[in-house]
C-alpha cells in the first residue's frame, strides 16, 4: 500500500478507502452513526459484530448447559490457547503467552519475576514517558524492595529511547530494563532487538510492553531475544473495555522464572488441591487465579479479525493512515500551533499520530462534543488512534477537518 | 422455613417446593434438560437468565457506541458502585468493597497490605484444610518474606478452628489470622466475630475469605469488627465463570493499609497519568489494572437476584435444603459407608453439604455420568452444593437418589 500521494480532496481520501484491501473489515464491527469519527481505537478498539454471539454460545452452552463440565471441556486450556493465537502476532511459539489478569497485574507479575532472577542487582532503567500505570508498578518495587529506578530521558523525546542511551545507563546493577515497545504518546516504535541486547549485554532481564503495539505494529519476540513482555487486548485486538491481558515468558526462562501470586491454576493439578505450591510447569506457572471465561470469549472475535486480515496488512494501512493524518496536519494544522509529535519516519511510528497543542485538553473535549473523539493525553497531546480494521481513510479526512475547523474558529 | 420434617417420598420434597416462598426464583435461571440435577451451584452458579441481555446492553450502547466515553459516564465507578451492592450483603456500609481482579489476587493484595501494617510480626495464621489458592499465596509471602505459617489444626475437622484455638496459637508474632468464613469442604461457618476479637487481642489484622458465604450466608462485616475480606462471585452471586473478585477493607483502615500493585485505577486522578504514585483514597486505591467491564455488567444479573429474594430468605432456605440432604443421606446413604461431613448443628453450616465415602472421586465421576453434577474434594468429600435460589428440594431428593442407587449397584 506505502505512503498515499498527497491528497487535496475528500474524494481522494475515499479513492483510498475504494483501493484499501481491508476496507470491507469495517462492516465485520458494530459501528453506528455516533461517534461520527472514532480516532481513539487505540485506546479502546470497537466491538466486533460477532462478540455477542461469541458471549451468546458460552452463556448458553458453556455455562449454562455444560457447567462445571466445562473447565476440562476446554476452558482451563482457554488462556494458553488464545495466549498462543496473541504469540503467533508477535513473533512468539506456541507455549509463551498466557491471558489473564489485567496488564497492570501482568506487569506486576513479570517485573517481579525478573527481578527476582536478579538478585543483588539494584536497579531498574525506564523512561519517564512510559505509561504510568508501568510506572507506578515499578516504583511499588522500588517502595518494597529498596531498588533505584534510573530514569532515561532521551536525547529525542519524539523517538524515545535509543539502544545506545540504554547501553549508557545499563551496567553490574542492573536488574531489569522495561519499556513500552510503542510509545503511548509519540507512537514511537523502539528498538526491541537492539535494546534487549544492551540489556544482556549488562546481564538486565527485559520487560516488554506491548499494548500499543499488539494487532497494530509487527513484533518478532521470540527473533529479538526479549526476555518478558505484556500487553493489552482492548486496544487493537477489541478485546472490549477492561478484557484481560497477556504475558510472554521467553521459553528457556519459563521454568525458572518464578511469578509472585502463587494462586491455584499456576500450581501443578490444580484441582488435586494438594498442600503446598509447586509450579506448574511452563507459561501456564503464570496463572494465578480462575480464568475470566467470559472475558475470553469475548475476546476471540477481534484477535480472529486481526489473524484473518494479517498483520503485515494491519501494519501497511497504519502506515498510511498516520502518514495520511501527517500530511493533513501539515497542510492544515501547523499554522494554527500544531506540531506534529510523532515520528515521521514510517519504520519507526505505529498506528497513532501524536498532534501536540498547547490548549490539547480543550481541543479534545471541544471535538468530542462535535461527535470526533480522540483521546487528551497530558500536557499537551491529541492523540489520534487509527485503529487499522475499523478506521477509514475519509474518517481520517473528516476528524482532522474538524480540528482545522475548531482552531480557525478560535482564531488560533 | 425452619428444618423441614422427616419425608418418606418425592411426592413430599415437592410439596416443600410448592411452599417455597424463592420457588419462583429458579425461573430466573436458564437451566437446561442436561444436567438432570445441579448440586454444584457453589463450585459455578447457573447463570441467570438477564445475563445476555445485560451483557447485549453494554457491547452495543456502552461499549459501541458510547466507546471511551463510557469511562465517564459510568464504567469507572462500576467496581465501587457493585462493591457497595455486594458489601450490602454482607453487613458493610457502602464505601468498603470493591470489585476487582481474581479472588487469588484479590487475597495477595489484602494480605500484603495487612502484613506490611504489622511489621517486625512474623507469622501467619491459618488452617491447613483453607482453600488452596489462600494457601498457596500465604506460601509465597512466606517465601518472599522469611515468615512463618503456623496452620492451625482445628481439634474438631468438621466444625473447624474455634476462637479459644485461635487465641491460643496468637501471640505477639502473629501479624495476620486468616480463615474461609465458611470451609469449601466441610460447610462449617467460623465465628467471624469472636476470631477477629481473639487476632485483634493479639494485635494481629484478619483476612476472611467469603466465597462460600456471599449470597448465601448472613455476614456481619462491620459488626464483626473484620479487617479485610475477599470473595468470588461466580459462585452464590452467580456472576460466570471466572467472575471477578471482591475486597472489603474496613474504613478506618484504608486510608493507611497500601496494597502492593500500585496501578493507574488505584491512583489519584488516574486520567492525568501524572508522574509518581499516590494512592487515591478509600477502597478505590485498592484497584490496579482498568476493570474489568463485561465482566462486571454480567455480574449484575446475579446480584439483583440475590438482593431481590433477600439474604434472610436465601439462609432459611439453605438450612432447609441442607437439613433435607442430611436427612436422606441419614436414611439412604450411611449404611453405604457414607458419612456426612458437615456440621448437623444447622446454625454453623452454610449452604453445602458434605458427604464422605473413601471412593468419592469415582463415585462423583458416575454421578456425573447420570446427570448428577456434585464436586469432588480431596480426598474422600462428595460435595453437595445447594444453591437456594436455583435448587428444588425434589432435586436433592434426585440427587441423593441417584447416589443410593449407585452405592446398592456397587454393592458398597
Amino acid at each position: 500500500m506505502g505512503t498515499p500521494p498527497p491528497i487535496d480532496s475528500r474524494a481522494a481520501a475515499a479513492e483510498l478507502d475504494r483501493a484499501d484491501p481491508l476496507a470491507a473489515f469495517r462492516d465485520e464491527f458494530a459501528i453506528t452513526e455516533d461517534p461520527l469519527v472514532y480516532m481513539d481505537g487505540n485506546s479502546l478498539g470497537r466491538p466486533p459484530a460477532r462478540v455477542l454471539e461469541a458471549l451468546a454460545g458460552v452463556v448458553g452452552s458453556g455455562w449454562g448447559e455444560r457447567l462445571i463440565r466445562s473447565w476440562t471441556e476446554g476452558w482451563m486450556d482457554l488462556p494458553l490457547l488464545l495466549g498462543d493465537r496473541i504469540g503467533a502476532l508477535l513473533g512468539a511459539a506456541a507455549g509463551q503467552v498466557a491471558v489473564a489478569d489485567s496488564t497492570t497485574v501482568c506487569f506486576y507479575k513479570a517485573v517481579s519475576a525478573a527481578l527476582d532472577a536478579r538478585p543483588g542487582r539494584t536497579e531498574i532503567v525506564t523512561d519517564p514517558g512510559n505509561f504510568p500505570t508501568d510506572r507506578y508498578v515499578l516504583e511499588s518495587f522500588v517502595a518494597q524492595r529498596g531498588l533505584t529506578l534510573r530514569w532515561l530521558d532521551p536525547a529525542d523525546p519524539i523517538r524515545g529511547p535509543g539502544p545506545q542511551e540504554v547501553a549508557a545507563v545499563c551496567g553490574p546493577a542492573t536488574a531489569l530494563v522495561t519499556f513500552s515497545h510503542v510509545d503511548y504518546r509519540s507512537a514511537a516504535i523502539l528498538d526491541m532487538t537492539a535494546i534487549t541486547r544492551a540489556a544482556h549485554d549488562a546481564g538486565a532481564l527485559t520487560v516488554w510492553d506491548l499494548s500499543h503495539s499488539v494487532g497494530a505494529v509487527p513484533v518478532a519476540l521470540d527473533g529479538a531475544g526479549a526476555d518478558l513482555a505484556v500487553g493489552c487486548t482492548y486496544k487493537y485486538l477489541c478485546g472490549g473495555p477492561g478484557s484481560p491481558a497477556f504475558v510472554y515468558v521467553r521459553r528457556s526462562l519459563a521454568d525458572t522464572l518464578r511469578q509472585p501470586v502463587w494462586g491455584w491454576l499456576g500450581r501443578r493439578d490444580p484441582f488435586r488441591m494438594d498442600p503446598g505450591y509447586e509450579a506448574t510447569d511452563g507459561i501456564r506457572a503464570f496463572l494465578s487465579g480462575t480464568p475470566p471465561i467470559l472475558a475470553l470469549h469475548a475476546m476471540e472475535p477481534g484477535l480472529e479479525l486481526v489473524e484473518r486480515a494479517g498483520i503485515e496488512r494491519i501494519r501497511a494501512k497504519a502506515v498510511a493512515l498516520t502518514a495520511l493524518a501527517i500530511v493533513l496536519a501539515d497542510a492544515w494544522l501547523t499554522e494554527h500551533g500544531v506540531a506534529v509529535a510523532s515520528p515521521r519516519e514510517e519504520a519507526i511510528r505505529g498506528a497513532h499520530v501524536a498532534l501536540a497543542h498547547p490548549d490539547a485538553a480543550a481541543l479534545c473535549e471541544a471535538l468530542t462534543a462535535r461527535g470526533v473523539l480522540t483521546d487528551y493525553r497530558a500536557p499537551d497531546v491529541i492523540r489520534v488512534g487509527l485503529s487499522p480494521l475499523s478506521t477509514r481513510f475519509v474518517e481520517v479526512w473528516d476528524g482532522l477537518a474538524a480540528l482545522r475547523d475548531l482552531l480557525v474558529e478560535r482564531g488560533g
